[in-house]
């Protein structure tokens, strides 16, 4: 279905060709003008005017080779993702990490903060501030900053709604706190969302234009890609499975609802079970990551009491895997962060319930698979959210003006702060 | 997020450039060639050859008016919506509508036929072959026929993966039974989404690009457009909500799972609470549709029994919204079919349970209301769903061959039957 009833401007029309051949370039290499001018069904004139903006605009250049033909006759067009780095961060309640990427995804650094708690929440916002201004002092490569926030995140607001059990991060506003503090732009997406983008970008092989990516972390969040794109809803705020009820008479939540599934397979969750049956020695003192890993070593040990909490934990995630399937309908759905290091007996309990209870047609027609992006996908997936709008809107990223007039090379990229480039996709 | 990673053809690029230009008409009402070059970003070049063949192939026509300048001189175009009509056929378990449509939406007929058990199934369809033969050889306009059928459709594979509390539809590949049937073509969608499809389509005001239709009907669907799209699934049997469970240890469904919401508040599961209450005098001799109609009417009456089960009926529904806005954030959740006739009393309890259970952000930016399309949105969704692929689709409908060489008026586009035609969107 075309989007009935919008206009399209011609701005964003011109911006969205300059979009779709930089996003030609990033995922099939070298092309000559005339391989472009075929894939997008545009005019060789078209290619010719819109190629030299982005030349002059220094995103892409001239290269003698293509793919066709490797003796480098006809001169092809590049996107050179080592040109190019982007700051991903992930805030992950306690957990703050801060990594540089270049454009394929490849890991240049990371540091991680130190535990965050309620008291220190401004303290590691500080930390934040200072960590990226002595990255981008660094390295003039970067072009943007993209950050994975638990959700529900209200994109166009900026701020997240609700953070189960750390509320200290609802009263940051985001956008307010670091939009404009950079000089390259900041774009901010839900984690669960930025994972699935990371999937959809960065993974080998297995591409699907349907995808889920099911974030079991200390919230339990969901992205889901369909038809190539991300559900979206009108806040950004669409596919919130951690406050999905699967009771509702269930276990009261921060959010105001009852049974939500957060509240039986988060990794908080699971750390409050580890505690209840006494299952990890010490573990009131660990890190939910830590207490969870311990139980899941247990597990793997052969420790019996942690192996079946490992797969009462599964049949949990495996409702939400059913929720996943009837409300979203993905080809395949990825299980990643700290809950999914429990492995197989984990992916295994989580099969049997949806075995039982999802429809023989969806069920065949579905794979569940543990993420195997070779980082944590979150911090990956703040990365695919800055990289995500470095495809859709080119003009944000080059020198002078793309749209009017002769390029100019008087200004960079660096100065560039459009009031709206938060709510973009 | 564009569609990283797909390549777009060239030929469907064409075709969505034909489509772009249709769905302006459709939208926009009379308009010159300028206007529309402007508006889609194309260059008079391809304006002029595309809408020569649109015209030529007898979808669009030359019109003197424009809407702004109404004294006629500049050219314009127009889609005249009543010289074209589709029908739309409403299946919904016991009950099955037939109606034609104009291209606006507008009901030319309707006729329904004799309600169906298991046994009749058969006859049911013989039916509906003939009366859509007799509509076909009385009006030359029609062009297409739409579907809307129960979901879970798995619309790749022509068949309703499950159907509640009457399985025999199962059996019925409908494809294979009607697909290749008439001497126009022929698309099916699931009932919500169809839905869905004319509030978006047809309904004036109030456009959405994030809307959700929320049918409480025989079953319990759910159709959502998201960012002016309907949110497909790789089987295009997404948003199945009459399946999530809202309890997974609840009432065991047809379908595998437990608690699905479906169990709470159908029609069907109305009916049966009529029963069990013995609320009202023989219920158990009408149709689904006429039990709860005179359930809604006693409570509307002052019946304090019967208000007392709307209100509960309504708070089932309303963790279906709950759960929507969870899911997919729209900014409009619009209620329909059977249950919705209950009206203010059911919206009231409804609006209550989500004011309980939705966070305050998200609560405060969705509206819920019933649905005000003049006939019943399922019956009207059908024939959306073939407007939809008329508008996304030129070429099938045109008379010759659109996209290469003259344009000839040898064929017309009754003969046209492309293979793939029901797994487009």
């Amino acid at each position: 279905m075309a989007s009935p009833g919008s206009t399209i401007s011609q701005a964003s029309v011109s911006e969205s060709n300059r979009s779709r051949i930089l996003s030609h370039l990033y995922h099939h290499g070298v092309s000559s003008r005339a391989q472009i001018a075929k894939a997008l069904d545009l005019t060789p004139a078209a290619i010719t005017k819109i190629t030299a903006h982005l030349i002059d605009g220094g995103l892409i250049a001239e290269s003698q080779q293509t793919e066709a033909n490797r003796r480098g006759r006809p001169i092809g067009l590049r996107l050179d993702k080592g040109r190019f780095h982007v700051v991903g961060v992930k805030f992950a309640r306690s957990l703050v990490q801060i990594g540089v990427f270049d454009l394929a995804g490849k890991r240049i650094s990371l540091h991680e903060l130190p535990t965050v708690d309620e008291s220190t929440i401004q303290r590691t916002i500080h930390l934040i501030h200072q960590q990226i201004e002595e990255l981008l002092a660094g390295d003039r490569l970067i072009i943007a900053i993209g950050m994975a926030v638990p959700g529900p995140y209200l994109r166009t607001v900026g701020r997240t709604a609700l953070v189960s059990s750390m509320q200290g991060w609802r009263r940051i506003n985001l956008i307010r706190e670091f939009g404009r503090s950079f000089s390259v732009p900041v774009f901010i997406e839900q984690d669960a969302r930025a994972g699935a983008l990371a999937e959809h970008l960065f993974s080998q092989g297995l591409k699907s234009q349907n995808m889920a990516y099911y974030l079991l972390g200390e919230g339990i969040g969901l992205g889901v890609v369909d038809q190539g794109r991300l559900v979206n809803g009108a806040l950004g705020a669409a596919s919130e499975l951690g406050h999905i009820s699967i009771d509702i008479n269930g276990r009261p939540c921060d959010c105001g609802n009852l049974g939500c599934l957060e509240g039986y397979c988060s990794a908080i969750a699971v750390h409050q079970l580890i505690a209840d049956r006494q299952l990890v020695p010490g573990a009131q003192a660990m890190t939910h990551r830590q207490a969870c890993q311990a139980l899941f070593d247990q597990a793997a040990a052969g420790d019996a009491p942690s192996l079946q909490a490992v797969k009462e934990i599964g049949r949990y995630v495996g409702y939400g895997c059913v929720t996943i399937i009837n409300a979203f309908n993905p080809e395949r759905i990825v299980i990643g962060d700290i809950v999914s290091a429990a492995g197989k007996p984990l992916l295994r309990a989580i099969q049997d319930v949806v075995d039982e209870r999802v429809i023989p047609e969806l069920n065949d027609s579905t794979s569940i698979s543990l993420s195997c992006l070779p980082t944590d996908a979150i911090i990956s997936g703040a990365a695919a959210v800055a990289i995500t709008q470095f495809l859709n809107h080119p003009s944000l990223f080059a020198r002078g003006d793309l749209s009017s007039g002769p390029p100019s090379h008087s200004s960079t990229s660096h100065s560039k702060q459009p009031a709206e480039q938060y709510q973009q996709q």
